[in-house]
């Protein structure tokens, strides 16, 4: 087939597990991604944005397995490069390279697209946004940090509206410990990667898993006794002390628990929006204290929506400066691509600009310009219909776009320095005067 | 060197021509970046995010030459892959793909990083922002949305307040059409080179090239004493008439930048703020009509900070469809990295947070975060300060990441439910209730 131009066309498409949306989508995607960044300012965070593309020796120097086989990796010129993977190694990298040029505590958050060339399947994509933010401490870092964590995706997920949702919280001291004191922390690795699966497969198949592993019958009992205690957040903690486990780890996780709980309290959160889950675990040889996970509490199948936790060494690779921290990390391609699929978020109708100014006709544009300065100047985002189509065709443009209103000004109008205005959705119009504060009182 | 997991360091860097920023210049930069969206969406335009990747047949449909040595593409699986390198040819394969369920004339600004393997020189970037807005119109575009478009560089560069500037305006068909008339239409790409270059190398290297070019000595005349028109838009408009140059495209072109000239009065920019310039061509084989340039007055060999133009023909490679269009550009990291350098903009030293709240003692704590969280949802982007260090180091903090206030809370504070709020840049500091009221009055 020929085009326009008398060339061979190419078929206009995009790769398969690439987000692109239409227009009202993006709005809504991102108005969410604003109200992300606006809490994570809100609480302090700087903002950081590295390269897309950085060196693959650099950015692959902890990588291996499975997340090797994913990376957007290619030679130019002499150099190997890859495209990031994930937010975190360049935040490792970051801190290490200008550990001279910042200051500890160093709060940021980076909002990006990262690359995974993962075979696409539904709701996973290879292209995708994270909107994190990490608190990084120069050898130590309080654990009032990992309370302040739960209180900003709290502040975050509030501000979304998307519904009642639980922040999970655990303590991988805690597990290790135990681990350790029924002589199974050479097994926690495998053991905990069963664990994760309780939600999904249930107690039954966890407890056959484990016992495949080789696990006695009595550890796998206690395992269970252990995973499965239960009752609010105070009685967990009560019960996890009554069972006598003298390990010094799994007491200290305990510790670092409850006053993650005692300062939660302080941050003001509502009681029911988080709860100690003893079967979190999250990246097996990453984490090191807290960790985290939340989900929609009617929506278990979507999996976790921001999770994160506590590392005691997050630049190893690069540095030999001891840099500790505590993160978070939201999805924000899968979350949104789910929210809309299960209709959690409506799909948006709206544009970004309020108003459409339409002059009847061409004589008219001058006086639909000055209007249109006018809202501007008063930051009501304005746009013009400049073509020459028939009233008619004006409105079904305002009604495609989204305009929640609509000013029409023909000869009429002009002579007497008037608007009509229309609200879209209310269908009611009036006729007003050219005065900017008259105007603005019927904008709201 | 081994690092602080005992593994061999991998010495953090990037690589060249990749911009990196530290967090006060990442928030300038933000804030740039804020203000060109915010007048993008003031005048109507709806976002536009498009894959970073794409496939190479689509996106190299037209490229070729020197584009194409500098782009980044790779194979993954089967496919082969390309980085973008701008933000046109996404928009037009968008456009033809989505075109039923676009609504035209489709106005959509995108913001985002583009690639090019260049050979890194100063000044030059590999990865670096574009802000673009394009306005696409089905079949034909009103010649108004030429005289928008100025409109809108006015408004962002007033926002971003960096000098004064001049956008140039010139108009293709004026070009073609006197080269035509004089017989040089098969040459125009190259005379229209060497008339590019015209503020670099000056008059008589201009003549000298064209000279070099074959052109005759009346020839060459011709066409500088019609480069080289002058006086006031409407003079040079007079004098291009008078030219008495009888070919249709001329007297089209001129009719164009006739109109665009009117309806830039109707769009309320100063007249100082934009000007004819007949040595304006542009990217030669692409732009059709109007071609815009803007300089900062001050700042001539910063070059162009945000050009565009009219194309007839977007798509031809991908659809059948004639979409036409006009928009422009910023190349925002380059603007940016040379404003610094330049010191048109200062470094930043305020922090995305107003306040710090620092406690005397631990047992302070709760009081402010109480203190936080009050300001939090008032809007106010607050910080606590949670580490054991002397006030002395609290406030070297403070200083460092340039918070405007700082509130202390002690003992006594507590006691009395008061504060003491410090005023950093004026070094004042006052003691006040704990009413938001009151501390809002103060954060002023």
């Amino acid at each position: 087939m020929k085009g326009s131009r008398g060339m061979d066309i190419v078929k206009p498409k995009i790769l398969p597990g690439f987000m692109e949306l239409l227009p009202h989508d993006q709005i809504l995607f991102n108005s969410m991604c604003d109200k992300i960044r606006s809490v994570y300012e809100r609480f302090g965070f700087l903002p950081l944005d590295t390269p897309t593309i950085e060196y693959s020796e650099v950015l692959l120097a902890k990588a291996g397995g499975e997340t090797e086989k994913q990376i957007y990796s290619f030679t130019k010129g002499d150099n190997d490069l890859s495209l990031r993977f994930d937010l975190t190694v360049p935040l490792a990298r970051y801190v290490s390279q200008r550990y001279q040029d910042l200051s500890f505590p160093f709060k940021r958050y980076q909002i990006g697209k990262v690359f995974r060339g993962e075979r696409p399947q539904k709701g996973r994509f290879r292209e995708f946004y994270q909107c994190d933010i990490d608190v990084i401490g120069n050898e130590t870092l309080d654990i009032i940090y990992d309370a302040e964590m739960p209180a900003i995706i709290y502040n975050v997920f509030k501000e979304l509206d998307i519904g009642k949702f639980t922040i999970k919280i655990n303590n991988r001291k805690i597990l290790n410990g135990f681990f350790e004191n029924i002589g199974l922390l050479d097994k926690v690795t495998d053991i905990l990667r069963i664990i994760d699966k309780l939600d999904k497969i249930g107690k039954e198949s966890v407890k056959d898993e484990l016992l495949k592993l080789g696990t006695s019958v009595e550890s796998v009992d206690k395992i269970l006794e252990f995973i499965l205690i239960s009752g609010t957040n105070s009685e967990k903690i009560e019960n996890l002390k009554k069972l006598q486990i003298n390990n010094i780890t799994y007491l200290n996780g305990i510790t670092e628990l409850e006053q993650v709980l005692s300062y939660l309290r302080s941050f003001g959160l509502e009681e029911d929006y988080y709860k100690i889950d003893l079967t979190i675990a999250r990246g097996l040889d990453y984490y090191t204290g807290t960790v985290y996970e939340t989900n929609l509490d009617e929506y278990p199948k979507l999996g976790s929506i921001c999770s994160g936790g506590r590392y005691d060494n997050l630049t190893g690779y690069y540095t030999k400066q001891k840099l500790v921290g505590v993160g978070v990390s939201i999805g924000l391609t899968r979350l949104f691509s789910k929210l809309l699929e299960e209709k959690i978020i409506l799909p948006n109708t709206r544009s970004t600009a309020k108003v459409l100014v339409i002059p009847m006709d061409r004589v008219n544009m001058e006086y639909s310009l000055k209007i249109a300065s006018m809202l501007r100047k008063n930051n009501i985002n304005t746009d013009v219909y400049y073509l020459d189509k028939s009233i008619k065709q004006k409105f079904k443009y305002a009604d495609k776009i989204g305009f929640k209103f609509v000013i029409v000004v023909g000869e009429e109008e002009e002579n007497t320095n008037t608007l009509v205005l229309k609200d879209m959705a209310e269908g009611r119009q009036e006729t007003i005067n050219l005065d900017i504060k008259e105007i603005m009182k019927h904008l709201i």
